[in-house]
Parts: structure tokens; C-alpha cells; sequence
């Protein structure tokens, strides 16, 4: 498997983007290409001991930045390391690219076939799947590549959620739902109400509509939304669950007690942390694409990028694309 | 001052609801009318002192449940504490009302003319304001009470949550925000786009487009938002704090040396527990509609409905209707 790493994506590039990808390359076996600044990339290798790694550097001489917008990423610079990483895939010279870069950027250059991978035959919209970090491991489907939608997109979403969750998490049969502001009929706003029918006939393991709550306890397997509202409420997941753990540390450090208190608890906390830290899961899936891609936050460590690199072969190793492929196909004709 | 309070709201009712009404008239001195069952409310006045306190009973046949639909409570529980009681404060028998019932119920009944109070001239659509319950107090609007928007409803709702803010919580010139999947140019759906503009030239003290983080850290004092968005932040917001308290929880008790830590840092638990509580806060303001409405969650407690009575009183203290209607009217004109 040669999977392509943009060594340029992350905040801290090309230090953690190099590291993780010597960590997959050590870890899963696989030949890892990074793209980007052959020079910083070369000095991030020196540091690392490389013996028997497969791990080779395309030079790319641009970087797409986290404020560039999306138009000028896709169109003014061509010669980035997204646009050569999609296009060695697109070209088939590789099996997957993974980027902690500019979200927008990535979709920009992705879905176009000219520059990097164009859409699957049939696909709508091409959108972004995250796992949620609770215990259940829950699928949210779009978490902000469409912030309008229309009720055929979401059906796609939820197909191509599906294809994903079954294929590289192995759960037979996934659950399926839509966030909506209650479970009850006649809650939803007018797309979630189009689209209910669609699921109702799809096929797909619809099991009806879900509150954040029980998407968060595990209640779906994929909740799908659009990508407006998914963005929104991964976001304000994050929001939150930082300002509570930034507020019991304030109010456990007032304290001599409780600063005592909260010192012996620190490997409960640090548990807990673990559990729900989003570098665990990896990254995001752009399902839609012709290629398997995967974007990872862009304060990504370097055992995030590995586990996105993870992520990715599991995901070409079980041929999702061709899952996705004929499951589009197998929509249209029902 | 003469408050209407729904005995039969609560989840819990009609226990938290009477005892929190018998606080409210101790505290703040104002005449309370409970309506409901009036034998259930008299069985727990006599629970209570009640020397020198201005309350009275209202009976009411009628309980529109958590589980009726907002189209059956209207219409067919015309004798419901909720229909009495706005009716009350349609007729000019009272100041407000507060109820800790089915949310929708109570919109259903307070927007129709005929049997609750009806729109402010000129409003388009009431909305529910809450307070998040972080350290800064912002109000997000709308918060469920309408699924599908248009702009020129976040406009008014943006007008009337300033208002509030304005009037209630003494604000000066209140910041006004939408809420959106970024802050930059170009991010945000169609309705969000769309919407710019019209606050742009509203006259309010508008700020631009903010995230869920900068939301809860008070970069602004007014977030407005269609219903769906906002309720699906809400359930968000709550469903992650208690998931994240109750995970930690867990590992704290895991271990003997954590459990320890965890019951000398419980001071500390306690104080971030309070500050994010939704209770301190009080409920939704009902905002639009011809009369001062408060909705309080359906847990409450009698303390939260204590507070709920309290952001009434302050309501209908500060004039907050005849602000709004020359508010909508200014904005009509404009």
C-alpha cells in the first residue's frame, strides 16, 4: 500500500506530519510518500532513524495555508502539496492521501477532477464523516463540507457513512439516523422531514430520527445532517467539553484541598481525557471522492497523523471506494 | 406585581412548581396565582408557611402533558393550566406567566390570539431566548421554538433577544452575533448569507458571524440562530457536560487513590457544577408573543422555578413588551 502524506498540512508542519508518517511506515509496513518542502522534509527525516522504512519525498513548492480560502487554494496554487498528493492518487501512483491541512482547501482541490479526484460517478455531494469520541464510537456525517443540503444529499451521506462504518469498523448492519431537535414525528425542519421518506425507503438500517444525546450514547451508528448543523455541533462538543475541564481545573487549583484532591485524581482525569480525545479516532473521511481521503485536525501530534494514516488503509484495504461505487450505483437504480 | 405560575409544568408536578412559587412570593413580595388542579395545589400549599404571602389558587381541569402534541394540547385541552393561565395574562388579569411544561405546548397556546395572548403587531414569529448557563450569560436565539427561518425572522429575533438583554440583564448597546460555521467571509449557509445584510443595515450592534467557542465565551451578548441550529446546539452543550461528568466520575471512582482525590476535590466539582447550572439561570423567554412568557426546564426544581418567577418579574418590570413593540415597529419603518 503507498499512501501519500502532506508533510504541510498541519499547524506545526512538516515536524509532526514527518513523524507520524515515520510511526505508520514503522507500525503498518506500508510505503508512505510525503509531499511538500523537500528541503524542511529532508531535515524532519534526518531526525528520525529510518532503517528498512519505505518512506520516500515529492517536492511540492507551494502550501496551502489555514487562512488561504478555498477558491485561491484550489485555483492559484497549483503546485501545492495537496495538489500534487491528490493528483499522484487521482493518478493512481498512489493509494490514499492524508492531510492535516485547510479542510476547505483539501475539498476544493479534491473534488475537482482537473487538479485532484473528482467525485464518484453518481455522487451528489462528497462529504465529511468524523467519528465522535464518546465510548460508542459514533459516525457524524456531514461535519461541514455542505452547509446546505438537499434531502438526496443526505440519503448519499447516509449510504456512504454506512459503507464506511460497516467496511473499516465492522459493524454489520449499521444503524442509521438523522439529527434532528427530537425524536417524535412531526419534529425536524422542512429537510429533515423530506428526507425521512428517502431513508424509509432506502434500504439502508434506518432506525428514525435522534437528539445529540443519543447520538453521543451510541443510539446510531451514523447520524447523518447537514453539514451546517454537523459543523456546528462538532464544534460545540469541542467548546464545551473544554470549557467544563478549563473550569474544574480553575476551580480545583482555588484550593489548597481540592488542588490536593485534584492531584491524586489526575489519572482519572487523564482517562477520561484519553477516552474523548479526538487525536485517538484520527481524522475526518471525505466520502465521495474517487480516492481515499483523510483529513486530520490541524493540531494534530504525530500519533494523530499516524492514526489518520491508519484510518486511510483501512479504508483501502477494505475497498471502500468500490463499496461506495457500487452502493451509488445500486441508489440510482432503486 | 401579579405572576401566573403553571402548577402543573413540571415533571415533577405540582411539587416544585408550588413550593417554588411560595419562594418566589416570599422573596420578591409579588402576588402569585397558581393555576391548575386546585385540589393538588391546595394539598401542597399546606405544606408550606404562608403568613402574609400574596397567593392564590385558579383552577384549571386540564394537564397538557410532555408527551401531547402541541396540535392536540391547543386545541383540545381548552381548560388546561396553560390555556387559563396565558388567558389570564391575555385578559390583563395578570403580568406573566411560567410554566416548567411541554414546550411546545405552551407556544402553541400562546400564539394563538384566541386562546392565549398572540403576536406582538408586526412580529413574525415568537422565539425562545435562553441564557448559557457559561460565565459571560450569552442569550441564543432562537432555541426551538420555529425549525425553518427566514431572514427576516433571525432579524426580529436578533432585535428582540438585544432587547431583552438590554432591558433584563443590563446590557449596554448589546453585541449581536449569528451563529455559523465560521467567522470568515463566505462561511455559513444560505439562510446565514442571506441574513447578513439585513442586520448590517438593522441598526443593532452587530458583530458578525461567531462560532459556537467564541458563543460560550461570550464574544457576544445576543447569538441568533434558526430553531433547529440552536436546539440542536443546546442538547449538544448539555449532552456532552453530562457525558463528560459522568465519564469522569466513572475513573475517579475507578481507583481508591482517585476516589480519594475525587472526595477532596469535591468542593471544587460543586462550584463548576453550580456556575454551569441551568437551573441558576431560570428558563426561556418566550419573546414575540403578547405577554411576558418564561419557560423553565421541565426539571426543575422549586428553586429554578423560584428563578424562573424572578427573570418574569424583571421582565415585566423593565417594560420589555412595550420595548419590542416599538422595536418591531422602528424595524418596520426602517
Amino acid at each position: 500500500m503507498r499512501i501519500v502524506v502532506d508533510a504541510m498540512g498541519s499547524d506545526n508542519h512538516p515536524e509532526p506530519d514527518v513523524a507520524g508518517a515515520v510511526l505508520a511506515a514503522r507500525e503498518f509496513g506500508d510505503e508512505i510518500i510525503l509531499v511538500g518542502d523537500e528541503k524542511r522534509i529532508q531535515a524532519e527525516l534526518a531526525k528520525q532513524t529510518l532503517d528498512g522504512l519505505a518512506i520516500s519525498v515529492r517536492h511540492a513548492s507551494q502550501v496551502i495555508s489555514m487562512t488561504d480560502t478555498p477558491s485561491t487554494a484550489s485555483r492559484e496554487k497549483r503546485d501545492s502539496s495537496m495538489h500534487v498528493g491528490l493528483q499522484m492518487v487521482g493518478k493512481g501512483e498512489a493509494d490514499a492521501f492524508v492531510s492535516a491541512g485547510n479542510t476547505g482547501g483539501i475539498l476544493a482541490v479534491a473534488t475537482l477532477r482537473q487538479y485532484g479526484l473528482g467525485r464518484i460517478p453518481g455522487v451528489k455531494r462528497p462529504a465529511l464523516g468524523v467519528i465522535f469520541p464518546t465510548k460508542e464510537r459514533p459516525l457524524l456525517i456531514d461535519n461541514g463540507a455542505n452547509a446546505d443540503c438537499k434531502p438526496e444529499y443526505l440519503l448519499q451521506f447516509g449510504l456512504m457513512g454506512s459503507l464506511y462504518v460497516e467496511r473499516t469498523l465492522g459493524v454489520k448492519n449499521p444503524r442509521v439516523a438523522l439529527i434532528s431537535n427530537g425524536e417524535e414525528e412531526g419534529k425536524g425542519n422542512l429537510l429533515i422531514k423530506e428526507t425521512i421518506p428517502l431513508f424509509v425507503n432506502s434500504g439502508l438500517n434506518y432506525i428514525g430520527n435522534i437528539e445529540p444525546k443519543e447520538f453521543m450514547h451510541g443510539a446510531a451508528d451514523v447520524a447523518v445532517t447537514d453539514g451546517f448543523t454537523g459543523n456546528v455541533m462538532m464544534k460545540t462538543a469541542e467548546a464545551v467539553a473544554s470549557y467544563l475541564l478549563t473550569l474544574v481545573r480553575q476551580e480545583i487549583m482555588a484550593g489548597t484541598i481540592t488542588k490536593l484532591g485534584g492531584m491524586l485524581a489526575r489519572p482519572a482525569f487523564r482517562r477520561a481525557g484519553k477516552q474523548l480525545d479526538p487525536n485517538e479516532v484520527g481524522g475526518a473521511l471525505l466520502l465521495g471522492v474517487n480516492g481515499v481521503v483523510v483529513i486530520a485536525h490541524g493540531r494534530s501530534n504525530a500519533y494523530a497523523i499516524k492514526q489518520a494514516i491508519g484510518q486511510a488503509r483501512k479504508a483501502v484495504a477494505q475497498d471502500l471506494l468500490s463499496a461506495i461505487r457500487q452502493g451509488i450505483g445500486n441508489l440510482a437504480e432503486s
